[in-house]
């Protein structure tokens, strides 16, 4: 897979061109898949010419890469603000569940984008939910040791509760209409905390 | 996405060559992927002329859906019966866990034909999870009501823990070379029967 090697724009304008074929580049791609969407597709919904995308990106893939990471970083960013006012590690656990599936709700393109990821670039793929997977690991490994929740392989339980994560936002938010997050937060909850309690 | 309209073989070599063809295309598919694998690479790998392909499928779409499907058939029977020994709920998802990282072990091909169904066929991708969804709730309610299990949302925990499974599946069994299932099956085992107990 191509590594995006094209150097980053200084001027302001080109900047937002960049972002302006990164946020176009999710809608195309999260709509028609990887494959069909052309590089004009995706210049043409960025409102620019069809050479321009070169500046930028040597090729489809390497922008395909670059927008997985984007989004690696801004989904642990977001969980990172989420939890923050969170008084202790399960409700945390609620505040981060709750949160996830409202992201899935309201973008579920970059869902589409970060699956496609796994056949598309499975280095981008692996790279995306293992650099979460450390992140959470740790916040539990800390809760642990302030005796918030019980004691156990951080890194496993973490993967456990990423696939809950994950498995409730595919069938309750990308598969319902009327998804009723407050529910399913409740009910996966009590599972979560008795699972996790000292 | 074309249906499955081939009447079935009734002579026991059509059986065969049927079979022959659908264990052909799960190796070639989830090697290559669903786009790149061919019919001539198919019925390469099953050893037959490419024209016998269409006395049997319609299609590449119809014969990938007819995989999935039987996958889940499969799966759900295999689920059954491994944890058909168990003595109550909580040892029955220890038992079901263990059984499931066995399988992606064993058939990682399997796991990814799968997962490539949400794009190549997202009908039969919702259908695979929704039957296994369904027969796990139904498991879950009965523990409830003898008592093995607290009370709960049957179906929000069903996918809670399928989650859960498939996750570590694809963290310790496909991403690890020397995965040690037993000890990620105690770790886990030990957050979901806190998490299920009554």
């Amino acid at each position: 897979m191509t590594r995006s090697s094209a150097p980053r724009p200084k001027t302001k304008r080109g900047v937002e061109r960049r972002a302006k074929l990164l946020a176009a580049a999710e809608q195309v791609i999260g709509e028609k898949g990887f494959a069909a969407a052309s590089i004009a597709d995706i210049t043409r919904a960025a409102d620019t010419a069809l050479g321009t995308f070169y500046i930028y990106f040597p090729s489809k893939e390497a922008l395909f890469r670059e927008l997985v990471e984007d989004m690696g970083r801004a989904t642990r960013t977001q969980a990172t603000e989420q939890i923050a006012g969170a008084p202790n590690r399960l409700e945390a656990e609620r505040a981060g569940l709750e949160a996830y599936l409202r992201v899935v709700r309201d973008r579920p393109l970059q869902y589409r984008i970060v699956e496609e990821a796994r056949f598309v670039d499975p280095e981008a793929y692996r790279t995306y939910y293992t650099e979460f997977g450390k992140a959470y690991a740790d916040q539990l490994e800390q809760a642990a040791l302030k005796g918030e929740i019980s004691q156990g392989d951080a890194e496993v339980r973490a993967w456990a509760l990423m696939g809950i994560a994950k498995a409730l936002g595919e069938r309750y938010v990308l598969w319902d209409d009327n998804v009723e997050i407050d529910r399913v937060v409740a009910e996966a909850h009590k599972l979560i905390c008795n699972g996790l309690a000292p």
